[in-house]
């Protein structure tokens, strides 16, 4: 049973952790907390001593994620974990990584407060370095709570310093081998609330979701296209090279075949989220010769993402034939394997929803998320997703806390609710 | 008949006019002269030098161009004028501009250097502010010998520095509101030596070709589309306002417009220069909200540009209406219209080459010139075209010397074959 007392004191627990957690950050717009920086580390500190006022026994890892340990009635059972990431993306929102945070210390909050003992050990988790953003690899904290990083994760440079994630974790006083050497710890459960970042649940007017899965990336960070510079009125159409409309080929082609699988009931979505003919040699008399783009494919389905990169690469060859001169440099690829969540623990959490009379819908995360780092490494893991708007990622994004207040109750009665946790998978 | 030591005199002249301008850059690669900088002006005072050394009469007019004149045989007749600009894009190239004023000072050198006197006044003429993409304006320099500045014109702001035309002028010593009250001259002969700014004379293997136009052009420099900031994995597709997808709507609907009209025998070319989704706030894992562009189309036919505008308001409707939450603004439109040049006169250049056994074949200008805007004041205007390759307004921008030494060559025959240069129109 959540009493009014109890209700408000995880939402006075989620307030105060935004509130203290956004106020570190880069000058905005937005808030700015790059992955391994000095303000992700006193952003730790923050929940660090919001953890240890609590009662809870604080710990680091060698890969500098914090954990928080709440002792449950059964200490030999699988802990079950609360938590999420504080890093931001550049510009971006009060409440992508940050609302899984206070999540995690509002349940302690509220248990604390009523004297409750939670059945087993309740752990707040904070991890690292999130968003891929700043070092393009996926998961790199949560990996590395995992012993799943390597030697190959560590010599990645952050995109805005060009400095190894070596350097930055040796710069936060953390040492990059011991986080190599680290050994996995015994598989537990883990929850991560995060707003939904898309539009679904704000559209149906519900206020959280239990997520069903999570959706993998192919990704080609540094793609680009090479064309001939040419003057704009002097290059006849068919002798041209332009960079721009190969790329709008690629973007229309891409477009209209994302459509097709999505009517075929395949899961797929496709992004350019950066898109640069705009260098000091681009100009308006110019026919450009160069782009420089990266391209997000993500789907539930690794078969679907296999089969988009073959289209991708056919769909590059047409436009190379039909466009003489037009070169593309496609780079790197990265991946992120689709990941499905824990039906159990959903079920779970569900049912204490249930109990207060709220019935969640399942969903799909199309981000990914430190949910499907764990997943894959055999921990009982699920997701509870926030209503959102006004996007994310972006200053704008908006949550209401009082929707993740009751996501948190609503955890907070299955705690509660004497029913026995998911067998470890 | 031109000798053996006349030729030498005409390649020696373009030359060293060539490595005496291109020694003034801002730091490469290639080169870069601003329109109204100290380079420029730097520039102009090299064919100053040059002039007087062949015992020309210099002067500059009131908006900074510069002429250098040689008395001749009829000093009532208009005067045959032949020039260029010394100003270049960012990173542009070493012949735009810069051989058409070698070509005037090379004739000049050729007849000082025979004894000849030319039956008319002789005016090597060296334009500033050719190059827009500093002074979003057609033609400043030129208009203003021409009398025809306005004063809209004088307050347009150069891109690098944000400080207005008349702001520049008076920092090279002009006087803004003298060019402004300035009367325009009495209409006479002009001819422009440029590089083709295509491949059409490369491929066909011919070094330099009689222009009978120029084609107009419809600008729109600063165009913008808004969209919606949203996650790349979570907005389902048939809720996304990208903008880089509506982009990519435009230039492929524009490329198949382009396409049609082609084939229906119109004269048009249609560049996207500058295409920028790359700020701060672009990443990988965010839809696009915001995406800036210019788009420059280009036709020897005012009709056609006028279509083309209602088109391309007509396209950015119908992808407004298809892509929700999508929002063209096109911003401010810049225009110039096309320019039919002199066929007398480039007739009368074309005897010349005849003469001297070359066949220069007539065809159009994509790019604007200063050829045009003398044409719209009434002059007697025409473009003599030197085979180029590798692009223009590019640091790559090739031109052999020996192809413009031919052309000027073909001029010199010309003025010493008695032939009567064309009455004015």
């Amino acid at each position: 049973m959540t009493t009014q007392s109890t209700e408000q004191v995880i939402r006075e627990t989620i307030d105060r952790v935004l509130t203290r957690v956004n106020a570190l950050s880069e000058p905005g717009p937005g808030y700015t907390r790059p992955s391994y920086s000095d303000l992700e580390t006193l952003a730790h500190a923050v929940i660090r001593d919001e953890a240890e006022a609590l009662g809870l026994a604080v710990t680091t890892d060698a890969a500098g994620n914090l954990l928080a340990r709440m002792e449950g009635q059964d200490r030999s059972a699988p802990a079950l974990h609360v938590g999420s990431h504080l890093d931001t993306v550049g510009q971006g929102g009060a409440y992508d990584g940050q609302a899984g945070v206070a999540a995690g210390l509002a349940l302690a909050a509220a248990l604390k407060a009523e004297g409750q003992v939670p059945p087993v050990d309740l752990v707040v988790i904070v991890t690292r370095a999130e968003e891929s953003v700043w070092f393009p690899a996926s998961y790199l904290g949560s990996r590395g709570h995992l012993g799943r990083l390597t030697r190959a994760d560590l010599e990645v440079a952050r995109a805005d310093t060009g400095r190894t994630l070596a350097d930055h974790m040796t710069a936060q006083g953390l040492d990059p081998e011991a986080a190599l050497q680290a050994a996995p710890p015994r598989p537990a459960h883990f929850i991560e609330f995060h707003i939904e970042q898309g539009p679904v649940l704000d559209q149906a007017q519900e206020p959280f979701a239990i997520v069903r899965g999570v959706r993998g990336g192919l990704r080609y960070r540094n793609a680009q296209i090479h064309g001939t510079w040419a003057h704009s009125g002097g290059a006849p159409r068919d002798q041209r090279a332009d960079a721009v409309f190969a790329f709008a080929d690629l973007v229309t082609a891409l477009d209209a075949e994302w459509g097709r699988r999505l009517d075929a009931g395949e899961d797929l979505a496709v992004t350019f989220g950066r898109v640069d003919a705009a260098s000091p040699v681009h100009a308006m008399a110019k026919v450009p010769g160069e782009l420089e783009f990266c391209i997000d494919i993500r789907s539930e389905d690794d078969a679907v993402l296999d089969a988009m990169d073959g289209v991708l690469k056919d769909m590059i060859a047409g436009i190379e034939t039909a466009r003489p001169g037009i070169r593309f440099e496609l780079g790197a690829q990265s991946r992120s394997r689709p990941a499905a969540l824990s039906a159990g623990l959903g079920d779970w959490i569900a049912e204490g929803a249930t109990a207060r009379g709220e019935a969640p819908r399942r969903m799909l995360s199309g981000g990914g998320h430190d949910a499907a780092a764990f997943a894959a490494a055999g921990w009982d893991s699920v997701m509870v997703f926030i209503r959102n708007w006004d996007g994310s990622h972006c200053p704008e994004e908006g949550m209401d806390p009082a929707d993740l207040a009751r996501g948190v109750a609503a955890l907070h009665a299955a705690v509660l609710s004497g029913a026995a946790l998911p067998e470890m998978p």
